[in-house]
């Protein structure tokens, strides 16, 4: 029997075909609380047309999977029904996601929870988790697939790693909506050309080129944007507008029903049009961030091989200057942004090879490939370790001379 | 002498220059406000990409203006310095659409206000008219060259119109991100090719196939967009709700402070958490906007030729279905979607032909030449008329019987 | 078991799937030739980048067939196998063209020859039937595929049509190259909505828009490249030169191994190294052409009302023409070119209409929608039909005279 | 006064103006015949789409050189009437290219002739000279720009090297015509942001990240395309049948009515209908390239370290395989790929840094940037220089067991 299905426009994969099942977990409240929460938090300060969501992310997620699922049930890894469970585990992999995506994240890791936490909660205790069973789905099967617990690694490393859905969709869509680096993924000759191998994902031979492209891209969107010493003053702001506000809203402690309220708009009216004085220092950055009053960056370096500077705490470094420049401890900022040079594998460990199958007259072997020694992406890794120091404009002068001495002294 | 200017990275003209006196003008949080005001009010319920905002907007209508502004240069109608002026009108165009930009419109529009009239206030006297008048601009004459007004008639014709850039911004951008048309809109070919000829604007006639592909572009965004069934069921939502609130909010009297607040979200959470009986109403459409819970279309038509229908009033068809249906008033709504087949002139009156340029051995001769006369063009006036009855899903069949017997009589 | 397949890449389709026996049909010399056919004629001289040639048309077809093919797969109307068959049919569908493609048609058509008909000796008679057979298929089912023949009038308008991988693929490849048409054809969401009525190839109502948008990229094609008045100057030449050198080259009596000789090229450095007198006009021609003097438009009108103009014969046009301009007949050349407003059904008639499939619950239900019913498709057809007269530059003054007085007459 | 002017369509640049005089010489049969010269020499059998000329490249160069030109005018450095001859520069700097471009450079390099040296040749005495004369130019001034020899390294610069028109032109190009690398080349961005420095040609410091990402574009290119395995298996064969022709067509001896008649398709159709017994071995070969039968790489080296193997001579290496195969020498053939990590400057030395221009409050100051601190370009240095040995199908295994053991001893 045919399914009822509806095409949703996206102009990165030019169509999402929606199945009926799929389409009441996306027209739920829940889940329709993902198109108010910005896939990049504070970026649309520095690149405007950024104004992207979690929502038309999580769409294309399940679409990739769905592609990728595709290929490999062609290929005999799969059963037709297991595509339908990962699409929906690509659907679902943000939901747990709160205001300002990884912002939040940041916040709530300070007491050791993570969005994938509240991605459970939500899948197993929710309506989401009522239309699933209702449509003959295993919900905790789903949360395994979708937060990288499952007996086949390979299924959780369609959703998230460095051969993801995920990946692909947030490069190509965060590179689209910010103007940074035109889609230059080649994400269906990637998908076409996966395979499994020992219950991992695996990649055939000849996609290689497209992989290292594909880090390559991944690499410039970490410098353009996702690090961009603009975009990371905003985001200071936010974090430390978070951090003030963390007693007010209860970010930490999961009550669905709030939890539905904390969108990024949400936040920042309430903290701006609050009276209260305990929200004093969060009111005035969000102020601040409305109106674009950012902080400024007065030192910033990179970090890979000075090990020295590595061992020191974040507070300490910020005391440190405070001391010496004699400016206030909360007017310093001290901001240290790092990623592998892969992205992490389901596990959240650091993938440190890839699996290459080469076919040759019909036989296949795997070869797993160091992944130093892929030249743009061991190039890389030196360039993802940047630390930073901002403060007020006022300060400007006085933190940067602190800041070169204390560290100079260190290195 | 160099000016100092910045380059903001965006998507649909891969980066725009901003001089320092415009970014003092952007960087203040009235103009900051457009970040918070989408485009396309509640389009994204239907392509959910679509999240971008006047801000964006306002910016590459700056840049094409000034492309525009270049080109004539060259062609000796234009000072260099009439092209910094001619940025900042289009800069500054959009800058007193409030909430759900034209959806805002269409509620203060009752009351003979527009959405220029907020704009000449702003610029005139508030902290934008300042800082235009401190670097040595008469924003008497900014707001002549955004509003229509102006001795030169083209200078008007370059913001609005049917050749201009605030159009062609529009359409590039608003089809970018639905993803509904993929940019075809060959701006760079027209604005190079305009000309002026008895203080109106023309274009080069080896540019009318140009011309025509755009007007194209622009009958498949109505249909596909601006005018789509569902896009235009929230939006009808939306003016409910803002009809229902306008004594509360105070839509129509200008006050800078307020104003500033009103944006999309602002006015949704305000209503969503709004514990007042009065806005039960407006609370309700907030809500069910929120969660997509939209308005069923039961009946639509074309109106070209059906005179009769074009004569009734869309509040009495509305009572005449109500009263057949028994179905209450207020659970039945009316909409009538009309454009003219080209965008209307800065003048407000449509506009009949376009004039065209053509060189001959360094002779140049103008000819206007009438809209009809475009096959494309022509074809597309009858389609641009649309009339719909919406209702709640319980009403679904009721209304529909009722709308079709009373129109069918009607016709 | 696993096949065998390279991915070709295509600018078009990102990459293309090649199968083993597939690439031994197309790395056989007789397939090889296609490179050295330009897709285009004579159209680069006014679109310099349009080099594109007839071999990768051929994969895009074919790439495209297997789309529409497994869309319907899905919908249980096409079993596996047929997939490969119609990925065959769409690889050879052009494997009979000449040099010039469309012009050796016009040449050998005066002798009721198509291309059809090489392609069917092709794909019968030589190396290429032999790969078939070998490789297990049937070649003579095959050729009914490819050339309008089969018993499932849905599989030949997947090859041929106005819902065909053909014209999909040539839209989409012929605006890239040219640059006139930056790629509006939403091919995936017309193959992925392609159904099947009565054994007729049908579209989901859903898609219509998509349709009606690709009907109006045709149209601007047809304007903008394929009936462009210089690009026609070119062909009119070759056609010249080619009608002159049939007795040379014996153009009609087909005769495979000098087939696979005759391309552009080869043709064109034959007839401008020839010494040969009989050859002189044909020489001039291909001179003229390789050094870019085109012949002159002195005369264009669009047909589509003029009852006795299209009743004239173009040889009698052009006496009458010659008589009274007095310029050698020889000298005058009339240009009559057609095309019905959507493309003609394999069978060589005209579409009138277009099958639309709804979906409502699970049921669905065809209705046969009238093409004059879509607004832009019937706006065009009248712009299809233009009549020309073009002459060397030395004479233009004289047949212009001519040409608007006779033609005067005639209306 | 207005210039007349037609603008041509492309698809890189949407459309490049021409002016009158710029058309005279477009038109003339010597710039005709670059239609008939493939960019990529033998790229298209392993890219289909990849037909491209050195016509449309040429067009391009001198579209991009235009706006490098307006960008340096309106900084002051450079006149309005420089950027006219700026523009014939690029216009013409291709002229002097041969059949199969850099392949028969290889041919003539033997004879310490280049390509340039055919150009000045060209635009000094032939009617190209003439009409650049006629319309008021200094034919000798323009040879200096487009080859490398002005008294303004800067316009130079702007021609060739790692900044210049000539190499941005191509790499979009090739990537938009291969399909490889899908336009990542901010040209705009980058020629906008040119400056100049002690008369050599600077760059913005804002625009780095730009050069970088064109950086690797450019070494993706030339591991996707230029130095492909199979690419340059034909390229190989296209040298073979070039080098065993010279003394036939007299490749190095320039005779300007024979140069035009050298194109591609001239020279291997030339050599597939010869019956001469000397050219045999060429005639083989370009059979074979026709077919597609290409050579067969069985070893392949990345040689940055390899400093043993570097040092031999690649015929000394071809006849110790040969011995130890007892395959014959002229069945083996020994490819050296090499490029510098940035191109080459005008003065054909390799580029060992790049100067950038910070602005800071209206004063500007330059800093000398090493490439090697730019860490993609520096990853990127140690790939650039690859050895293959090619052979037969017949003669692979043997081939391959001689060429692995030999090249092992040497390292």
């Amino acid at each position: 029997m045919k399914k009822n299905y509806l095409d949703i426009i996206d102009p990165i994969h030019d169509f999402i075909r929606v199945y009926d099942h799929e389409l009441s977990i996306i027209d739920n409240s829940i889940f329709q609380r993902l198109r108010r929460i910005r896939q990049l938090s504070g970026a649309h300060l520095t690149y405007p047309a950024a104004q992207h969501t979690r929502f038309e992310h999580s769409l294309g997620v399940m679409h990739i999977a769905s592609q990728a699922g595709h290929a490999l049930n062609e290929k005999g890894f799969l059963k037709s029904d297991d595509i339908e469970i990962l699409r929906l585990a690509g659907l679902l992999h943000d939901i747990g996601h709160g205001p300002f995506s990884h912002l939040f994240e940041e916040i709530i890791q300070e007491k050791k929870i993570s969005h994938e936490d509240f991605g459970k909660e939500i899948i197993l205790k929710s309506e989401i988790g009522d239309i699933l069973t209702k449509n003959g789905f295993d919900k905790k099967l789903i949360t395994k697939i979708a937060f990288g617990d499952s007996k086949f690694q390979y299924l959780n490393e369609i959703v998230s790693g460095a051969l993801s859905a995920d990946m692909m969709d947030y490069l190509l869509r965060d590179g689209y909506f910010t103007g940074a680096e035109h889609a230059k993924i080649d994400h269906k000759r990637i998908t076409q050309s996966l395979d499994v191998h020992q219950k991992k994902l695996a990649l055939e031979r000849s996609a290689l080129y497209s992989f290292e492209s594909m880090m390559h891209s991944r690499y410039q969107m970490f410098k353009a944007v996702y690090f961009h010493k603009t975009v990371r003053a905003a985001e200071v702001m936010l974090l430390e507008a978070l951090r003030s506000s963390d007693d007010e809203f209860g970010f930490s402690t999961f009550n669905l029903d709030e939890f539905i309220q904390l969108t990024d708009e949400y936040i920042l009216s309430s903290l701006v049009s609050s009276k209260s004085s305990k929200l004093k220092r969060a009111r005035k950055f969000a102020q601040d961030y409305q109106n674009r009053k950012l902080l400024k960056c007065v030192f910033e370096s990179i970090l890979t091989s000075r090990k020295n500077l590595k061992k020191i705490k974040t507070t300490d470094l910020r005391d440190a200057i405070s001391k010496k420049s004699k400016v206030a401890e909360n007017e310093i900022f001290v901001d240290s942004s790092v990623t592998p040079s892969i992205p992490l594998a389901p596990s959240k460990n650091e993938s440190k090879s890839i699996i290459l199958i080469t076919s040759d007259n019909g036989k296949s072997s795997a070869k797993e490939m160091p992944i130093s020694e892929i030249p743009v992406v061991s190039a890389i890794s030196g360039f993802m370790n940047i630390l930073r120091i901002y403060t007020y404009q006022k300060n400007r002068k006085k933190v940067e001379i602190a800041a070169k001495s204390i560290i100079g002294e260190l290195e």
